[in-house]
């Protein structure tokens, strides 16, 4: 037996103790913690283990810490860049947040409620709803993924254009450092000026500067009506165009702003002929708006008609809908939410989760188009996305024919670079809302300015000196 | 002539090359910069500097840490915490930021605009107006703040309860780096999630990581209309019971909710008799709210009157008035904005500008009160704030006919004592909006905990190894 093995063998023996033998998984199928969402790799964890309390965590990340063994904190493990699983090395211990899942306390008064970081968001929207009020934090895999796993990577998601990312709805954090000291951040103060924000930097830093364990999270008031509707525009410029008066007109009643190109919207309906999707064809773009009115709906309707009417004055639509029923609004918000699934039965495609300044996308699109299709010929275009935030999905699918595995293995990193660079052209993001993980460590680098990296590395070997949480991630070693 | 004195000498011929002898300020009167806005601290420069862009800011840096001069970044120097005067010993060097006052690049499709850090406010307001924006940060010292102070401080203000503090207006950030780098951060983008987030580490710090050169700031529609009310309610209680509905029906259009006690109303018409000051005889708390519509008045009026009424069915409001014109409104915000005037008419006060949890305001302003007045008879309690985002001025008046300076030098300490550790005991903050500067450092060393401290310590060891921006302030040395 060598001395790592010892080490470790030693450590588990501890971890046992600390949070009791059931909760130290080291045998069976572990694929739950140790493949990333998307599949793309399997890693292999020394242990993973759940603790149940904070204080838990702290004891547990002192002893992984005094034996010198890495920790990826995880949560529902739903991640887009393959940055809650551990390596393949098999000497990290992923840390399981998902024991500790109780709403610690709702503050109806203040607005806000406190959480522990292993609570499943759906859960938590439901709960909110139920004391009469909204969590506004809404995304795809809100079933599954954690408010701390959302916290650890500034989760996105569809009313950003409203209520902002996960971090702005965060007024207070809990935080393991990577010493095993417990940072009480946990205030519902809205004004807080006693040093340097913490909050915000352990927010997004994808596990890699400590483990989020709880959180103060801001609530509003239940709108008292939510209407959607879905316009075909005749440009993208004229999608901006409409944006910009839909938040002249609607205001904060602004909660949704998506667009959808024809193409997306084609492979809708092809894979998904049930679905009935209006204007398509006629139209290069469509558009899903939404209104959440805190007066009634009648009033909300009143608003979009006037919207709707001065943009189609204004040429920015040429035709739109209202959904005349809840049964109607979620038929139009699913068509766009069919899109990745109906990218997905077409075959393989490379993503791009970039943003760029919402003025800008028209130009910024026609420019990548352009260069892209002349050096991948056929490539077919599956652009769609937040259109309120700046941030486009920005996808291609292989061209028509093709072998696709071909495709993606040759193309992908070409492709990549030729997005990428257009988007550093644009001074914009080449991730939007998705994160860093280990998928996108490499490009990071070149990606973002040596000032910008230098700052992050101090910070990096300031906070966790041994380089135990999540290595790697984020910043490579 | 010593070694320092030598030293001294040859960084200022240095500094007169890089940015001109006429902005390397080191003789006359150098009030405008060494004296503190409230005048508590008077500082002596060893040279003001006066940098004209970022280029030269990163030149002045880079030359003061090569010699190893300490410096203290300054915008209008408003700040109420001593955080941007240099210290007595005439070592250091103040850098200004006035003459960088451009606005660089507004962009309304983007809603955003881009800025020099020596922007004035009020400036910039005005300018957003013209281009039919609100830029939405206010406060009193409007006229001279800058923007790159807003920043450093991350300034309050009256429109916190809708917008934010200056932190969540700020998209981007340009610094130099206490090594004299560039980082531009200066993206307009709602979403991205590329690596920790600088820009809130910068944001508040109060100068000791870096100078903020440039910022891109949100703007939003210029609303419809804009409504004032004025509201007697029967306690604290109800005060927050009505921020309650004011939420639930106004929504986003909540832009102020300020409250005022009886004895601050009562200084009020005591020092200036041509104001006309509602019900502040019959109610012991008053309210100030507003309401900003993107529809139309006779919309917003309607709001406040669903909402009014309510309030008075609820029984948290006894009597009630809605501005009639512009002129009604802006004397019922004159009331609000004159305590601080009628305070300092009365005499000498010790102030605290705290924030709590808004459901557990009364409970604080109940428990403080009754051990304050036990242990200063007769002391005269001015409790006034916005309350929508749980921030308390809660001032104190020497007891009437007392010597009011033996009153502040003796009672201050153990009077600030006493309320911070109520604020402690209710999780709240000992500096909501004015930052910590040099006047709180030694308070925030007992009043954060020592993880904390220990966090904070580290980032500012990693970023400014040499304890040369702003030293002592925020962490004392």
């Amino acid at each position: 037996m060598n001395t790592a093995t010892a080490r470790h063998r030693e450590l588990l023996e501890q971890l046992r103790r600390l949070v009791g033998p059931a909760n130290v998984l080291t045998e069976g199928d572990l694929s739950a913690w140790e493949l990333d969402w998307r599949r793309r790799e399997r890693g292999k964890a020394l242990a993973v283990v759940r603790p149940a309390s904070t204080q838990e965590v702290a004891e547990v990340v002192k002893a992984c810490a005094a034996a010198r063994v890495a920790m990826v904190p995880q949560g529902g493990n739903t991640g887009m860049v393959v940055g809650s699983t551990p390596d393949a090395s098999g000497s990290w211990v992923v840390l399981s947040l998902t024991r500790m899942n109780k709403v610690r306390h709702l503050d109806a008064g203040n607005l806000t409620i406190t959480v522990d970081a292993g609570c499943v968001l759906q859960s938590l929207q439901e709960e909110c709803e139920r004391a009469g009020f909204l969590f506004p934090l809404s995304l795809a895999s809100e079933g599954s993924c954690t408010i701390g796993g959302n916290l650890g990577t500034n989760a996105g998601g569809t009313q950003v254009v409203r209520y902002g990312n996960t971090r702005e709805l965060c007024l207070g954090l809990e935080v393991v450092t990577a010493q095993g000291d417990v940072w009480n951040g946990l205030t519902g103060l809205r004004k807080d000026n006693t040093g340097y924000d913490l909050r915000h930097l352990f927010i997004g830093s994808e596990g890699t500067l400590g483990v989020i364990t709880g959180a103060v999270m801001k609530l509003y008031p239940l709108p008292k009506a939510q209407l959607t509707a879905y316009a075909a525009v005749p440009s993208l410029e004229a999608a901006v165009q409409l944006l910009g008066l839909a938040h002249e007109f609607l205001s904060a009643g602004l909660t949704g702003f998506e667009v959808m190109g024809q193409f997306a919207l084609s492979l809708v309906v092809k894979h998904f002929p049930q679905q009935r999707v209006p204007f398509w064809q006629e139209s290069p773009w469509c558009v899903v708006l939404e209104n959440s009115d805190n007066e009634s709906e009648t009033h909300a309707r009143a608003q979009f008609e006037r919207l709707l009417e001065a943009a189609m004055e204004a040429g920015c639509v040429t035709d739109a809908v209202v959904a005349e029923s809840v049964a109607q609004a979620r038929a139009l918000w699913h068509i766009r939410e069919s899109i990745p699934l109906a990218q997905a039965q077409e075959g393989l495609n490379i993503k791009h989760d970039i943003s760029i300044n919402v003025s800008r996308i028209p130009a910024f699109v026609a420019e990548t188009n352009a260069l892209l299709l002349a050096k991948f010929p056929g490539a077919r275009l599956v652009t769609y996305g937040h259109l309120g935030d700046g941030n486009l999905h920005y996808n291609v699918q292989a061209p028509e024919g093709e072998d696709q595995a071909r495709f993606l293995n040759e193309e992908e990193a070409p492709m990549n670079a030729l997005v990428y660079a257009v988007v550093d052209r644009y001074n914009g993001s080449i991730s939007a809302e998705h994160g860093i993980g280990s998928l996108k460590a490499d490009k990071l680098e070149h990606h973002k300015s040596p000032v910008a990296l230098g700052l992050m590395r101090a910070i990096k070997q300031a906070l966790d000196p041994h380089h135990l949480m999540n290595p790697g991630r984020v910043l490579r070693d």
